[in-house]
């Protein structure tokens, strides 16, 4: 069986964004299965105390012209929401909460949470947002505005994210297959020769 | 007439190395003028008390795999030479010391003192090695060792790196075209849809 493509990102990760756009296809082509995994880049920020990138005094400006830039050069409608980033702890719990029963559900759902953030500015990390998206997903929100406040889903993420950290993954977008790992949205194209061709 | 494309990168920069094989086919397939520019990026680590990528606690590991594994990708010969970054500080004296003169010349001298570190562990920081690989573009030595003890020379080259840091450089490579600035090895297929279509 194909293996399959791990994509770990940050709901409110710009260039995430971008590269949850991307990643599908490149997935699709190869029938290779893609594996969402949410994280929460805050935790890692606060661990080894960094700055968001679009933050920093040196590299902020260029970040944000280039993650503008690169969504143009990819026809992706983008515009860069205020603030950002924004925490994505309840948008995690909502995916958490159902990625075991239905993967492509949850993956929906975050590519729906992303769009209204970054192209229409829908606030992302307040949960009535969150809860209009999954809505309109067809889920129900009553369900789930009490399943993300049951402590076995802040477990969850929170083993996530560990996870996530322990195995080396310090952005967001980071891929890895065969215990290989890409980051960025400008390392799909290695990402999809490996995928071809395997190791070169 | 095209405009230039400025190119800027420290000499002890794998990815600048690695940007240095692959910048001169762009300006050559479009007709443009690719004026390389090195730098100093001691002196902004210095100035932003920031720390070489590849010895990153968090990504250090990462960027070594990542070097290799795009030199692979786009067949440029490369061994991580020992120790990496050194001080460039020699190899930019002698380039500003030709480069008025002869710019191909200077180019020439550039790529070789490079190509020598990276894939034959030639320590570039070395006066003697730098002098060797000048010996060896048929440059003159003995004017050369004495040149670049000269003030206007040492003058020449603080100019340089302040101008960089100045217009916002900030890392190697970074290329400048039309006031617009791309930055890294992977931002090479987004210049040459620059080049060839103007902004998009």
């Amino acid at each position: 069986m194909p293996k399959e493509i791990e994509f770990f990102f940050d709901f409110s990760s710009p260039y995430g964004y971008l590269a949850a756009e991307l990643i599908n296809n490149l997935g699709n082509l190869h029938g290779r299965e893609v594996i969402w995994k949410p994280y929460l880049m805050g935790a890692l920020f606060k661990k080894y105390n960094l700055t968001p990138l679009v933050n920093d005094p040196l590299k902020g400006d260029y970040a944000m012209r280039d993650i503008q830039r690169t969504a143009d050069y990819h026809s992706i409608p983008f515009q860069f929401p205020d603030p950002c980033p924004v925490s994505s702890v309840k948008a995690c719990r909502v995916y958490y909460s159902i990625v075991d029963q239905s993967p492509d559900l949850a993956r929906s759902f975050a590519l729906r949470v992303m769009r209204n953030y970054f192209q229409s500015n829908i606030d992302l990390s307040k949960a009535t947002n969150v809860f209009e998206a999954a809505k309109d997903e067809g889920l129900d929100v009553k369900t789930l505005a009490s399943s993300i406040e049951h402590d076995c889903i802040k477990e969850r993420l929170r083993h996530e994210v560990d996870a996530a950290i322990n195995r080396g993954v310090f952005g967001s977008p980071i891929f890895i297959i065969d215990n290989e790992m890409f980051w960025g949205t400008d390392r799909l194209e290695q990402l999809n020769k490996w995928v071809e061709t395997g190791p070169w």
